[in-house]
C-alpha cells in the first residue's frame, strides 16, 4: 500500500514540479561544488546527496505553484531550505553521536565532530547569505523564526533527556518546534514566493505545521517497526540512544509499574543488552504503542489536509493532500 | 605601558560611548534572560558574562558615532554582534576541545559538547532573527558575508591542521577570514547605522580588517608570552593543542633542520611532555618568533590607523586610533 502511494505521489510530483525539482537538485549540486575548501565540499556533498526525500523543497515548490508559480525564485528558496535542513542533520548527528545517516556513515563518524560542527555552521551561514541575496524580509522572517524555534527545542529536548523525563506534552512541543515549524515555514515561503495573499499563506502554514507533526510521529514510529534496509538505519536506534518517542511514551503510560521500571532502566543505559532492548520492543507491541502513535499522526495529517480546503482547488493542492496521506503511510 | 594605555582607552571609551555600552550590556543581559529554556540561559549567560572586552560592540558604537550616532539602533546591533561572537566562541571551544575560556570552564567542559553545539546554534538563530527585525539588508549582508568567511576559514584551518601544514600565507588567510572580516563588519554596520556615506563605510571597513589581523596576531603571541592570571588561560595552550600561529611559523622558518623536526614532533603529539613544550618555547625565544609576530601586528595596526585619515576628524576617530594602538600593546 505505502509503496503504491509513494509511486503515485512521485509520479504526480514529477508531472507537476519535476522540472523545478531537478533545477533545485542542480542548484544544490552547484552550490556545494562551489564551496572553496575541499573538506567543506566533501562533507556537505556526502550528506546532501545521501538521498533525502527533498520533502522541504517540494513543499516550497508546491506552495509557489498554488499561487502564480515564480519558478526561478521558488527553486532558489528550495535549495536554501534543503541546505538548511542538511546543516541541521549534520549537527543533530554530532549531538546524538549517531554513527549512521541514511545507511551511510554520518559526517561526524567519518570526519570527526570538529569538522561536522564547522561544516554545519558554514552551511547555516551560506543559507543566511543566500536569503539576504534574495532580499525578502518576510521570507527571512519565516525561516529565522523557524530556526529559533528548532534550536530552542533541541536544547529543551536535551534538558528533558538529562532530567530523564518526557511527557507526551513535552514530546509534542519538541516535534512541533523542531520538525513542524520548519515544514510550516517551507510551505509559507513557497506561498510568499508565489504571491499568495496573507490568508492563503496562513492556511498553507497551518497545513505544514500539522504535516510536520504527523511526519515526525511517523518517523519515530518507524524506529520500532520498519524494514531496516528501506529505512537506512537499524531499528531501535532511537531506543538505544535513550530517546523517548511517542510509541514509548504511550507504552510507559499503559505499562504496569514493574514493566515501567524495566523500560526506564533500559533507556537510562546507553549500552543496554540486546535482551533488554528486545523486551522494550515486546512491551511496545503488547501495549500497541506504535498503533497509538500512528493514530495520532493520522489525526494530525487529516487536520493538515483539512486546512487545504481554505485554498483554491488545484493540482498543487491535491498533491499537498496526497503528501499528508503519504507521510503517515510511508515505510521509510 | 600597556596598563596605562588600557586605562586611557577605557576612560575615553567610557566618556564617549559609556552610556551606549552600558545599554548594550543591559540588552545582552535582557536577551539572554528571556531565553525560554533553563539550559540555554545557563550556558549562554556563563559564556557571555565571563568578562569579554566587548571590542566588537565598541567598534559598532564608535562607527555609528562617526556619523550621526543613531544610538538606540547601534546599541541593538552591538548586542547582536556580541551574541554572534559568543556563539562562535562556544563552537570554537567544542572544536578545539578547550577546557577553559577566560579563566572559567568552557561551555563544553561544563555542559558537554552536545549542549554547547545546540546553544551555539540557538544564539546564531537568535541573531539572525534580531537582524531580520532590524530590517536593513545592507547590515545583514555585511554580517552574513562575515559569517560565511569565518566558518569557511575554520574549516580551512582544520584541513590544514590535519595535513600538518600551515604557511604564513595560510595563517594570514585564516586570521583575515576569521577575526578580521568580523571586526571589519562590526565597523561597517556601525557606520551604516550612523548614516555614513559609502566611502566612509569602506574606510571604516578597511580599518577594521587591519585591526582584526593585528588583534589576532597579538592574541596568538600572548600564548607564548603573557601573565597567565591576566590572560585567563595557561600559557602555551595553543601549542599544546597543536595550533600553529605566527610566532611558531616564524620560528620554524628560521630554525635548523633538527630543531624544526623537534618542534613538528611536539606539535603532532596532543599530550607532549612539559620538557618538549619548554624546548619549543626556548626556540621561539631564540629565534624571536614573538618579536617577528608583534612587528607584523604593529604594521597592520599602523595601516589600519592610516585608513582613518579618510574619515573626518572627531573624538570617535581618535578613540579608534587608540584602539589600533591598544590591540598590539595589550597584555591579555
Amino acid at each position: 500500500m505505502s509503496l503504491a502511494l509513494e509511486g503515485t505521489l512521485r509520479e504526480r510530483v514529477g508531472r507537476l514540479i519535476g522540472d523545478e525539482l531537478r533545477a533545485c537538485e542542480a542548484g544544490i549540486t552547484r552550490e556545494l561544488a562551489s564551496l572553496p575548501v575541499l573538506l567543506l565540499r566533501e562533507i556537505s556533498e556526502h550528506v546532501a546527496r545521501a538521498g533525502g526525500k527533498r520533502l522541504r523543497p517540494i513543499l516550497v515548490l508546491l506552495g509557489a505553484r498554488l499561487g502564480r508559480g515564480a519558478p526561478a525564485r521558488a527553486v532558489r528558496l528550495g535549495c536554501v531550505v534543503e541546505l538548511l535542513h542538511t546543516a541541521t542533520l549534520i549537527h543533530d548527528d554530532v549531538v546524538d553521536q549517531a554513527p549512521l545517516r541514511r545507511g551511510q556513515p554520518s559526517a561526524n563518524a567519518r570526519w570527526g565532530d570538529d569538522a561536522a560542527v564547522l561544516v554545519g555552521d558554514h552551511l547555516y551561514s551560506r543559507c543566511m547569505a543566500l536569503l539576504v541575496a534574495d532580499g525578502d524580509l518576510a521570507v527571512m522572517d519565516a525561516l529565522a523564526a523557524a530556526m529559533v524555534s528548532m534550536t530552542e527545542a533541541e536544547v529543551f529536548q536535551l534538558e528533558r533527556k538529562r532530567a530523564g523525563q518526557l511527557s507526551e506534552d513535552d514530546y509534542l512541543r519538541i516535534i512541533r518546534q523542531k520538525t513542524a515549524t520548519f515544514m510550516s515555514a517551507c510551505c509559507r515561503i513557497g506561498g510568499l514566493a508565489g504571491g499568495l495573499d496573507a490568508a492563503a499563506v496562513e492556511a498553507l502554514g497551518a497545513y505544514g505545521e500539522r504535516l510536520g507533526i504527523a511526519f515526525q510521529i511517523t518517523d519515530d514510529s518507524l524506529d520500532f517497526d520498519a524494514d531496516e534496509a528501506r529505512l537506512g538505519k537499524a531499528i531501535g536506534s532511537d531506543l538505544r540512544e535513550g530517546k523517548r518517542t511517542l510509541p514509548l511514551i504511550a507504552t510507559l503510560e499503559r505499562a504496569t509499574l514493574p514493566e515501567r521500571a524495566r523500560i526506564l532502566q533500559t533507556l537510562a543505559r546507553p549500552e543496554s543488552a540486546e535482551g533488554a532492548v528486545a523486551e522494550v520492543h515486546r512491551l511496545v507491541k503488547v501495549y500497541d504503542g506504535v498503533g497509538y502513535a500512528v493514530g495520532r499522526a493520522a489525526a494530525y495529517a487529516a487536520k493538515g489536509a483539512a486546512e487545504l480546503a481554505r485554498l483554491p482547488r488545484s493540482e498543487a493542492r491535491e498533491v499537498l493532500a496526497l503528501i499528508a496521506e503519504y507521510v503517515v503511510h510511508r515505510d521509510r
